[in-house]
């Protein structure tokens, strides 16, 4: 062996021993923060429900949602802030679409944010009333434009200048005056295909223009943050800006929004993106990821207070009446309010460390896990030592398919169910048939499991294709245990 | 403004200017690479057919495969190379799993590549015989190894040690002796999850073991490259190296493979891997991104003719019969013989360049875009000049919905259609119903569209769900236009 690689060999030897030391210090979240127990014998289990009995009922991989915990969170954001009346909550359907998820929600009053002509017709589907709901993004049909204003939904957010004049065309077609309000973009937020600048002016102008057409009610102003709100100060000045803007085209052209629509944005406090360096940490090094401190990120409790002080006290030093506050969460409402269950296929052993689980999920399933810190358990073991270091991979024949370089995890034999925690947000909307059928959808409550939805079975990856499929006798639907 | 940014702008400024220049040296690749042709008023046909009057009777987005190119693709593959038999060509499932593109493909011969128990049962369905099935891939269910091994398929390619102990025992059970390959890993190619190492010594050793359990028929060896064959060299190189590990267990205890299984691997000559400079530079600087050139790209009968000769001639080195040789082509076979059709929803203007063309499809039905060269053209204006450099978004309300940072077209006006080129991988496998229901796939043959697969409808969506859906009226089951 050359010198070099001798070298290069030792240097990456003696971190990986250091680091090995730093994985022993790195602890894991408590299992409480999802409401999971586990017994003697080291079963976790879901109020009372044990998640590996859950597997056997449903199959493998398997989706569960909590409703008790998606119920606090609702109240968290319902419930006013002291001093103020409520918000109103409308539910971003796009991060978790799943209808009995959905109807939880709307039976507990909170409203339907849609994106598109299908979440459109599934909000009314559902039986959420037009004035409950709120059409967002870049990408309006015009038959769903049609529709939301002769229903006369809540508010229609125009994405862009160019969307306003289309949407006041539909208007004076269709007879009616839409509630219309404008995406802004603020500072420190997205942009490229979102919302007017307010820095470039951008905003007013469109806002001018908007106010001017009388077809249209301009009575909103929408904003995103995009980057994660971890504390009230970020918040706060998110807030603020969007307030000032108000000021600003009131002082100009005396616009006086109804409604200030601030979006969603809020973090999911167990939850935390992982950078190029951490991954490249754990992938080089196999260097454990550090899970993030909950208590440190900003409650949604606190969120709705933040956000409803600094509106008032904007509005306070403007000499103007607050606005109507409206928040679309996504990620904050579901995010910790599912679970991911999954199974071990495989143990493949390897000379060098580590070993690779094989999983029957991967970013098939968790896209989101390539990029964001989410805790991973072992269903039936929670009492022993996380002392393996495992390259958790999927099932989908990729190299691209590993969820995790390295991840401590007890010793894990083929049939050990894992949970992944946190999959209520991204996890249903980005998951792909790819080779595997898509899962079952559970819902937990009060101790009883309910199917949602069930898995997706072989037949049902053809059902589109208009060929003549020939039956030579194995059409069983079949799943992948 | 801080002098700091000043200056940091003029840099970024000047930079982008120099930009500009190299910009309008780029040049796309010629159309003829896809068999489209320009009518004198710039709108393209494939066969006759003209692509905006797909869109108008199909809807859009829509996926595009033409049979000629297929057929092309299949003849190069399948034809023997001058001095050889012909090799057993086996099409890699998961790359692109349309019925209808599958079921062309076993009509000429091209057996199924299969790595789940869902394309197991597809293959069987399509009426594909047990004999022109190959089963791979980390995971396996226990009731899809029984089925494959019960009907006797061509070849199980264990994946790993582990994944062999497993196979013995079914076989035991099911009473029957399978062909077994083993998938080793070479020195350049993909590891992690995937086959024994030939460097380590693994795959020796687990060869010997498989060879000695009389359960097995292990007539065997099978290696993926992974990374992209663009060269006769990398071919000839990886070949080599899984010949000379055959020899080296024949020395070892005598094992002689029958077949040598050498995988997938060969690039499409019209894609090309996007670095992170690149992505940056298109990013950053709004700069062009440049086509690879197709001709220095190993050609289909070239790859063939190569593997064939180094096989043979590293069997006569080892003074053996050359072995069956098995090829199971995945982009190489259907990537260039597909297109995706998507319309432009809107053009968002801002002060700074790039405009944004807000597109019907984005990563949730293109998602290799993100990290791959592909051809954009517009379907109706391809005698005007490209010289409007576009942010390429899609429909989903994400910001990582950007298909390109800039590229250029010629001027666009919202319902102008575009097509993506060299679709046919890993777009359909890659695609989810996030937020907009799945395109149709038409078949363009001898200048007739057929349709092969439906496009998704809104109730397709939730067909799955348990709920009791209210019904308000507005069910028909739109489309975004």
């Amino acid at each position: 062996m050359p010198i070099a690689r001798v070298a290069k060999r030792l240097v990456k030897d003696s971190l990986r021993a250091l680091t090995r030391r730093w994985n022993e210090r790195v602890q894991p979240l408590p299992l409480h923060r999802w409401d999971l127990v586990a017994d003697a014998r080291g079963r976790l289990s879901l109020e009372g429900v044990e998640l590996a009995e859950l597997i056997q009922r449903f199959g493998s991989p398997l989706h569960v949602v909590h409703a008790q915990a998606l119920r606090r969170n609702i109240a968290d954001f319902c419930e006013p802030a002291p001093g103020h009346p409520p918000c109103a909550v409308y539910y971003s359907y796009k991060t978790n679409p799943i209808p009995g998820v959905l109807q939880l929600m709307h039976a507990r009053g909170v409203g339907a944010e849609v994106i598109s002509a299908y979440e459109l017709w599934l909000a009314l589907r559902l039986g959420v009333a037009p004035r409950d709901i709120i059409y967002n993004g870049p990408v309006k049909s015009d038959d769903s434009l049609r529709q939301a204003i002769a229903r006369e939904i809540y508010l229609i957010n125009a994405n862009h200048r160019e969307e306003l004049v289309r949407i006041s065309t539909l208007a004076h077609e269709v007879g009616k005056r839409p509630r219309v309000g404008l995406r802004v973009t603020t500072s420190g937020g997205w942009a490229g295909q979102f919302g007017c600048s307010i820095a470039s002016g951008e905003a007013l102008e469109a806002l001018r223009e908007a106010c001017s057409d009388s077809a249209l009610d301009v009575c909103a102003l929408h904003a995103h943050l995009g980057a994660p709100i971890r504390s009230a100060e970020t918040a706060r000045g998110f807030v603020h800006e969007v307030m000032e803007f108000a000021e600003q085209a009131r002082q100009a052209f005396g616009f006086v929004p109804e409604v200030i629509d601030f979006g969603g944005s809020l973090g999911v406090p167990t939850v935390a993106g992982l950078g190029e360096r951490e991954k490249r940490f754990n992938m080089t090094l196999l260097g454990e990821l550090t899970p993030p401190s909950p208590d440190a990120s900003l409650s949604i409790r606190d969120y709705v207070r933040v956000v409803c002080d600094e509106v008032a006290s904007c509005a306070r030093r403007h000499g103007r009446d607050a606005p109507k506050i409206v928040l679309e969460p996504g990620r904050a409402m579901t995010g910790n309010t599912q679970l991911l269950l999954t199974s071990v296929h495989s143990v493949k052993s390897t000379r060098e460390p580590p070993l690779t689980a094989i999983l029957d999920a991967g970013i098939n399933l968790a896209q989101s896990v390539q990029s964001e810190y989410h805790q991973v358990f072992s269903a039936t073991k929670a009492n022993q030592e996380r002392n393996i270091a495992y390259r958790l991979a999927g099932p989908i024949c990729s190299p691209g398919d590993v969820l995790y370089w390295s991840y401590r995890l007890p010793q894990l034999e083929p049939g050990d169910p894992l949970v992944i925690a946190d999959a209520g947000a991204y996890f249903v909307p980005f998951a792909t048939s790819f080779s595997f059928p898509q899962p079952a959808i559970v819902m937990i409550d009060n101790g009883r499991a309910t199917l949602l939805r069930r898995a997706e079975r072989f037949e049902d990856l053809v059902a589109l294709d208009d060929t003549q499929l020939n039956a030579p006798g194995w059409d069983r639907a079949d799943r992948v245990n």
